[in-house]
């Protein structure tokens, strides 16, 4: 024959019904290991391919599976309402199970979301760090992104922050308000946003022929922040800004600074990093941060999978721009100069 | 017939297969309106209910839905992760999705976890404040658990932090280390949360024959934390405690204390509220706090679930008790008359 063979087509040819035969091939643990490998061999004897039922849109459940290692639902739940936010408008819905970063319960959670007919996976992370590609025979065909955690394989499809260009526009504005004393400080070292932003810096020392006063690793947190900004100042009195790479490390260098009576912004401009907003906004001055866009991310992995499903899967690295929120921390100086660049001004973020 | 009427006994009345028998009374999309309503007719005559059928586990989808309205996944990730440790134990997993508050898109939700066959649904609030039940017709007589935002319907089943309970623990701890001049900053007063702890503290004060040197309400920000703190001090300088209804408000108190002058816990005495880790531990000095007990929170209402599951419904308001965990805010005086007391201490919480 010469169209393309369908679904009935296998049905008829495994002596089975339409919906069985869906249920075999959609792997639902709903029909027998030995009705499943009858449905599979008619299948391959057609050549009927999953794929040319792909425009089947009533086929489909309309569910997207979210799998996410995150614990506290800081990354988890914008990236949801993000993809929620694009999938709603083509009547597709996402389902989140948190899989605590342990492979055995993430393989069990996609066995359960693909039984139930998921027609998508995005598996969201929370480290940056890149992880093991999902196992085939775990994701049986389904559309898979990866999101903030990229995988291994560069083939497939993962969606990342940009936080090299984040590090790159970092120091080029610290630059544009006249700072040359600069200083970065990051969290561990194993973090690759740690990495990337840090490179990101250097990228833009080295275009301005500029060396940072120190790039100092540790830790994510307010009291590395605290210490390693008096440590600076003791060292380099002519310090006048610091990158540092979380606002919970922003907020501790603006504490340690306080307490040695260097001023924020006019002696010292401080740039925070992930805009979270209780650090970000409560903070004394409101810290200037990177927003990591993870709204969008979710919004992007969404509409990856709906490609993916109308035939045009994405593959390879994406970057989401993590856009600058200039607050007090570093607008004491050349305000006007400023206003003109574009940036993104917020004053009384909710 | 004596014997009980069966699935089967249904489907022979309707003329219809077990299986579409199964999804016309599960309100599954796949089964046409006049199929479903001759298979209702079919149940109703027989006597049939879906709660005899009940026992038969294999024919359930061992998925509970969570619908959370959380924006930032403070509540909901924790919730689901104690729901899922319970439900993992029984072969059960959770399934989240957001609903941002809207009852529209809660709607929609739940009919999509219904249709893909979830066996109960857990509904999660953050705010405290009670919630309309959900419509009868949209649940389908799937068991449905209130978390943390409980029914206005008191037969339902809801699950709440016991925050009476903790602002009554609250001063009783601040009187039992000498504490005489204590003070509550609540947070908005529309809040049950606020309402419940200020209640709780009321019930002690009464008990010990104590006042409150003031009970102020306005946000749940640093800020106020930061301009009501300093306003008591001046208004009563005898002031040597302060219970502050959130960690945020606790600690924009501290701050406002160290810029008079004022040494936590030494002069004053601060309590916080929620654990919530970036203020509580993060804090100078660290924070004693209420843990809200989520993750129980979580666990208890995935047992409430499984419960139904096997005909042993919960109905009505349970509360989860929310320990103290006693920090450097409060322990400076009267370290070993604390340490009987069997309260919970946490120096390196991680």
């Amino acid at each position: 024959m010469s169209r393309k063979p369908t679904l009935a087509d296998v049905a008829s040819l495994a002596n089975v019904s339409v919906a069985t035969a869906s249920k075999a091939l959609n792997n639902t643990d709903r029909v027998s290991a030995a009705t499943q490998r009858e449905v599979m061999a008619a299948a391959e004897q057609l050549g009927y391919h999953k794929a040319s039922a792909a425009h089947n849109r009533h086929k489909r459940s309309g569910l997207i599976g979210l799998i996410t290692s995150d614990y506290n639902g800081r990354f988890a739940l914008p990236l949801l309402t993000g993809a929620e936010n694009t999938l709603g408008a083509s009547n597709h819905a996402a389902l989140l199970m948190s899989s605590h970063g342990r492979p055995a319960l993430e393989k069990s959670h996609i066995d359960r979301l693909a039984a139930h007919g998921v027609d998508g996976l995005i598996v969201v992370g929370n480290t940056t760090n890149s992880r093991p590609p999902l196992d085939p025979r775990t994701t049986m065909g389904l559309p898979v992104i990866y999101a903030y955690d990229p995988s291994r394989d560069p083939n497939d499809c993962s969606i990342i922050c940009d936080n090299i260009g984040a590090g790159a526009q970092a120091i080029e504005y610290l630059l544009s308000i006249g700072r040359r004393y600069i200083a970065v400080i990051a969290g561990p070292e194993d973090f690759q946003a740690a990495k990337d932003r840090v490179l990101g810096a250097q990228r833009t020392f080295i275009l301005y022929d500029f060396r940072p006063v120190a790039v100092l690793f540790d830790a994510w947190s307010e009291e590395w922040g605290e210490r390693a900004a008096k440590l600076l100042v003791e060292q380099h009195p002519h310090l006048d800004a610091i990158y540092c790479l979380s606002d919970e490390i922003a907020r501790g260098a603006a504490r340690g600074l306080a307490s040695i009576g260097k001023r924020v912004p006019q002696d010292v401009a401080i740039i925070g990093h992930d805009n979270w907003f209780v650090f970000a906004s409560n903070a004394h001055p409101t810290l200037t941060t990177f927003d990591n866009n993870i709204t969008m991310l979710g919004k992007t992995a969404a509409k990856f999978i709906l490609d993916a499903l109308t035939g045009r899967p994405h593959h390879g690295l994406t970057t989401i721009e993590c856009p600058m929120i200039v607050r007090e921390s570093t607008e004491a100086r050349r305000h006007t100069a400023l206003e003109s660049t574009g940036r993104v001004y917020e004053r009384n973020i909710q």
